[in-house]
């Protein structure tokens, strides 16, 4: 389900985060630090398996790190390995798409 | 043909770079510093068709600008334009990506 991060490439990262949905569920996320269940995470208005396609795409792109706990999914960024394995990458693209939503 | 940088979005250039072949092109061209022509860019064995439609991917998402030159087209990274619209992206990238390789 989540691949091991020496098996994370650069081009599937890059895929995971080249769509706007996907670039905003990865922010919220970023932005809390810790978990964050599925439906806080995922824009509101988003049909359920839309939900869960997104979220597959940053899961098996080495992304997202998704738990179960009880009844819910809690995700959570695996911003640690992946900055280490792609320094700098995701926090400037973080970083990018914040000022480019400020225009 | 080349996008004015202000249209640049940040989903399509990690689009672009989303591709180990664009990947290696963008590589080549920013190891040159200033322009190359089409066929020193792309990998020697993809079909003249295949590299037309990279090339154009990458020209449209706002990266690369190509210039007839005589009898050839010659294509440059638009490198200061998009490391001032989108600080650390394209450069991280080009150094993971280098890291990656060599492992």
């Amino acid at each position: 389900m989540h691949p091991a991060i020496e098996d994370v490439t650069l081009e599937s990262v890059l895929y995971a985060l080249a769509d706007s949905t996907r670039l905003e569920i990865v922010k919220k996320i970023a932005g809390v630090g810790c978990g964050l269940n599925c439906q806080s995470a995922a824009p509101a208005d988003l049909p359920k398996s839309t939900q869960s396609h997104h979220f597959q795409i940053l899961r098996e792109a080495g992304l997202i790190k998704s738990e179960r706990r009880g009844t819910e999914v809690v995700n959570s960024l695996r911003c640690t390995e992946i900055e280490k394995r792609f320094p700098g990458v995701i926090s400037s693209i973080l970083k990018a798409s914040e000022k480019a939503k400020k225009r």
